[in-house]
């Protein structure tokens, strides 16, 4: 059921795919970003490579899209790797893991790192060659009814939060939950869950938790960047014409850049508008983040230890991050700290 | 002299520009962003459109392409903007001011805080329209010969730093100097000049000035991001087709990000090296920070006092610089402080 080129009077090929996103429209700004790379191929090729874009659960449910690629049954899908660790836990790295990598890093070992070919090489198996496709930065670190101060305040707490996070969680001797976005308010009210975590600023207030679990905290520590990807058929993308690969290429970098600039611009106000609804903003302990980092370590020796295509992508990214962090560390985090700590006397007429 | 399209037999015109870069080739990171645009654009036409790409001096001098792009002698540029505020300082807020925007900070200022328009209003009178085309980050702060312990120790040093940058420098009571690139090892050497600044490790270790300088500063509270900008005639873009037009946006957004990502994987590399070699680094003392920017804002306010472009274009900097930069201290400050002084006790086979 692919859509193979055929070729029109001017030469150019009419392409048709159908591109099957695992966000709702809900989530405006993630789900937008298949919205750009669709828009930009269309006018890049004067409306010939056409990429209708569908939300979850229009053609599949969120979760089955790479079900539906490895069988060739949709061209494209725009979505979150770590959405896949069931399958294996090298689905991880390309979205994030735990105490990983942030924006920038992220692309960077993405681009240049040899990160996009180790993850290509991991996905031939499911008919899959991916591109970045746009980024959150770090996210926040989820909503409490009541405030932690100690890790050990972790314990028996119910929270939503999916995959490797949540298993660190576990490890720190919280109850992870795997909710969907719309059932998360209705549980928090019930008392279903006790904390849930979802992306940050903008995309939480409209869903209105600080109602009921007024306790915000930061950083995501599970979540220091968020890259979500453009999944391609292996076929579809072989039988494309050199110029679209080339077009679509351009356009998903575009749309990268493009959803980390518009998270940047929208968060701030969201952030405002939840501090004046009355939210209860917390930095993590330092000793929580301290035994969710071991723990999350932890975890990636002893899956490095079983899992051969775990291990291979681990060594790239750990080797990277370290490299990539102490350079970090210096220019960028001491012009970070000190404008963040020092507000100008004057700044415009603001 | 412009290259009009003309309507090959598929269609698609055959479009020929050139680009004048303001950038050398030793300076590759940079210039390369011009080069990602050109054979991107080639790739998505099948050839039809093609970027020559020219280094400074081959067709024009580096600080001659504002007035080539406004006589219509060249169809495009890839250059700094901030070469410019010699005939306006408002030519400095698309690519940096002091004590401003980091990368994430600039490109949401630029593509969604109303940045780039603001921008082009200002660059119609040269008949420039522009893009955003490549970032190098925070850079470092400079090379110096004796170590700087105070904002005192300032008073009478030459020091290689233009624009802007210079002049707060100077009310710091430090001796601007405004040298090329390829001239400034010379001057350190003879004691023509007492420190230099040029972007960071990866292009100031080839540069040698470690030999002649070994102390390094950190951060280039100057350069707090670096935003290049690809200029095009505006008759020209206007003669470009729809479809054309759409390549080269999404050209340009891939350069931008393409750019800041080969940075953060070469600079670390370059940084190891040059402690190897006996580079001393130093941060910046808090009160020449604190002095700096007291400075920098003085200068902005003076500015705006009696230069309506520039105060139009510090409004909307000014307020997004507060807004971004209280988002950003949560979430992403927090965990780069947490990240960047706990490396984990495992960090994979590394």
């Amino acid at each position: 059921a692919l859509s193979l080129p055929s070729l029109a009077q001017t030469g150019s090929p009419n392409v048709r795919w159908r591109l099957a996103s695992s966000f709702p429209k809900s989530l405006d700004t993630i789900y937008g970003g298949a919205e750009v790379l669709s828009k930009r191929l269309a006018a890049i090729t004067g409306g010939k490579f056409q990429v209708s874009v569908h939300a979850a659960g229009e053609l599949m449910p969120a979760f089955g899209v790479v079900d539906a690629l490895q069988s060739g049954s949709v061209e494209c899908s725009h979505t979150a790797s770590y959405y896949f660790v069931g399958k294996n836990k090298a689905f991880g790295f390309e979205t994030t893991l735990p105490f990983g990598l942030n924006q920038r890093q992220q692309n960077a070992w993405l681009y240049y790192g040899g990160g996009q070919q180790l993850v290509r090489d991991f996905l031939k198996d499911f008919n899959i060659i991916s591109f970045p496709g746009g980024n959150t930065g770090v996210q926040m670190g989820g909503w409490f009814k009541k405030e932690i101060r100690k890790t050990a305040d972790l314990k028996g707490l119910k929270m939503r939060i999916p995959g490797i996070g949540g298993e660190v969680m576990a490890r720190l001797g919280a109850v992870p939950q795997n909710i969907p976005g719309g059932d998360i308010y209705p549980a928090l009210e019930k008392g279903t869950i006790d904390a849930a975590e979802w992306v940050g600023p903008y995309d939480d207030e409209k869903l209105g938790f600080y109602k009921i679990a007024p306790h915000y905290y930061y950083p995501g520590w599970w979540e220091s960047n968020s890259s979500y990807s453009f999944y391609v058929n292996t076929k579809a993308w072989e039988a494309l014409p050199a110029d679209y690969k080339a077009a679509f290429e351009a356009a998903a970098a575009e749309a990268n850049i493009d959803m980390m600039a518009e998270y940047d611009f929208k968060n701030p106000t969201a952030l405002r508008k939840l501090v004046a609804n009355g939210v209860k903003l917390h930095a993590y302990p330092q000793d929580l983040l301290k035994a969710a980092q071991d723990a999350a370590f932890d975890l990636y020796a002893e899956e490095s230890d079983k899992n051969p295509a775990f291990r291979k992508l681990y060594e790239s990214w750990g080797k990277f991050r370290g490299e990539v962090m102490l350079w970090h560390r210096f220019a960028e985090h001491t012009y970070s700290t000190f404008v963040y700590n020092n507000p100008p006397k004057r700044s415009g007429k603001a």
